[in-house]
């Protein structure tokens, strides 16, 4: 102590799809904790698609990121230094903290890590905010039974591929949009869904519907665009449609082209009485706990699987972000920032 | 016995805005009511935005009416002669009677009126189909709660104005949307909404946002259009919308004009924690008969007012439907069709 931190910032807002040099990275140097407060070594830093809303100016659901601050980021650390009772050095903890090598977080505001969990990315992944994300949104709005089809898009990423489980688990039938062939082998041959449909593919519409036979009872919504234009006509009668991000537009820059899809969309929600319901995962914040115990009993007994995507290096991590909002990935986004100690 | 029933017919399926021509007016005899049938004598016929649905081809909720059917539509009759035990001749029912002088029902499909509870032709209306949608939609899906603001478009109407008067009742503010300075002056000054704005006025979006300067927490959904986009930047987080119907596109032959505004929907949806529900009546049959008596209740304490426009003369029905699609009622719309024996 004190230790060079290197950190990523905010350079400039995007216009569409961001650019390496929308970031800037920077060295600074680590500071003791104050009252409260815990330093953390970052192991692990989790890119996930709504960090390109908090890269936009305006109101959103959260505030956004300032220029010239440090990139918002769920991390997994290890503890370096602690002015907070309940923490002490080396133990595992995942707090909010943001693109660097070192963050420094109120104690009140980190959570344990137990490695005998599985390994401790996956508090970012299925274990952490994507995870709990998929199984609060479906079960408190989708709220699948048994025999009902579940659609969900970015099928093999992090919250997709835990919806489809789960809606298996629930007794639901799973089907899976993905962007590449291997995307969809891994979803139905390892995850288990039902199908998994190429959304690259002409036909993809004709997939979708052969694959559905008796219509979409549940559609998480993940990504908007073709995806969900392809779903609305596929819904039964009072579906439920979880709506937890739209990926298909975060860099857009204009509306798309095409019609005005405004009154298709209430004319579907009217005659089929469905329920569109957005929400995000701190609203169900109390269900955290829950949510968290019963995957990873699902994980233990081999129900639920996950597949993480690791890059090395807090320098990678502009280029990999932007690779995701394309679709780039393959699995949960997960940077290594340094050695996993467990 | 027998008599002449005059029936209006579906002659043609419309093209946008319905003729006169896909309307046929023509003449039959009443025959005698078989086993369990009673029949009736048509005193008024209930004109609503639905009907117009029912005159296209392909599926939608319901059944479309057959080329050559008589047009659908909720009836107030009068028994003339009964082959069921619980009605008997003399004695005020509701049923789905048709566009017809006379109309022949199976007694299970019919339900009694009481006279007592106030004009029979409110069987139709504010103690019928349009009052059960309104109590039934708001209180479902809207949960208006006492501070919160309600907007409703269509606020002078059979529907809309019940929505604004329980919102009223529950403690919420009302803010009604109508075509007309004379209808928004009926809508506060008789209704009591605590605003009423004209959505042909150049700056009614400004009007609108004056008019909820801490937002909107529940729209109740019955036009779509315009007033939906106005609308949508100033719904409150968690704000809920019931989608009762959507009839500025009822005559669309196309797709509105203007940019595809589906990214807009689903990005108000997720960032604000939107629930758009769509519902039918009979979705909430269960609740009707707490929903009748309560509103009955609400009348006779003046806490629930009503407006009716009754023309007169089946042969007027065409014309006055066509209008009505084009706003061009003021209340309830019904039409006389024989002498009201109450």
């Amino acid at each position: 102590m004190p230790n060079t931190n290197r950190q990523i910032l905010l350079a400039s807002r995007p216009v569409g799809e961001p650019k390496p040099s929308d970031f800037k990275l920077v060295e600074t140097q680590t500071q003791p904790p104050g009252a409260g407060q815990v330093l953390c070594r970052t192991v692990y830093l989790s890119l996930d698609p709504y960090m390109r809303g908090r890269m936009n100016a305006g109101k959103s659901y959260a505030k956004p990121v300032e220029i010239g601050s440090v990139m918002e980021g769920g991390t997994v650390g290890q503890v370096l230094e602690s002015q907070h009772p309940e923490f002490s050095a080396g133990e595992i903890v995942f707090g909010s903290g943001g693109w660097q090598e070192y963050f420094t977080l109120p104690g009140t505001a980190l959570r344990k890590v137990d490695p005998k969990w599985g390994p401790i990315s996956t508090a970012v992944g299925v274990l952490g905010m994507p995870g709990v994300t998929a199984y609060t949104g479906l079960l408190n709005i989708g709220k699948p039974q048994a025999g009902e089809t579940v659609v969900v898009a970015a099928a093999s990423g992090a919250v997709g591929s835990v919806v489809g489980q789960i809606a298996k688990i629930k007794g639901a039938r799973a089907v899976g949009v993905a962007g590449s062939p291997e995307k969809c082998k891994f979803v139905t041959n390892e995850l288990g869904f039902d199908a998994c449909l190429n959304h690259h593919d002409a036909d993809f519409p004709e997939q979708l519907g052969a694959a559905c036979p008796d219509g979409i009872d549940v559609y998480f919504e993940n990504v908007g665009g073709k995806v969900f234009e392809t779903v609305l006509p596929l819904l039964s009668n009072f579906a439920r449609i979880p709506v937890c991000g739209m990926i298909a537009h975060y860099n857009a820059t204009e509306l798309p082209p095409g019609p005005n899809l405004m009154p298709v969309i209430l004319r579907n929600i009217l005659t089929k009485r469905l329920t569109m319901r957005g929400f995000i995962v701190w609203d169900f914040a109390k269900q955290e706990a829950e949510a968290l115990t019963t995957m990873a009993g699902w994980i233990q007994e081999k129900k639920l699987k996950f597949r993480e995507d690791i890059v090395e290096g807090l320098e990678t991590a502009p280029e990999v972000f932007i690779g995701l909002l394309k679709g780039e990935n393959f699995g949960k986004l997960v940077v290594r920032i340094s050695d996993d100690p467990t």
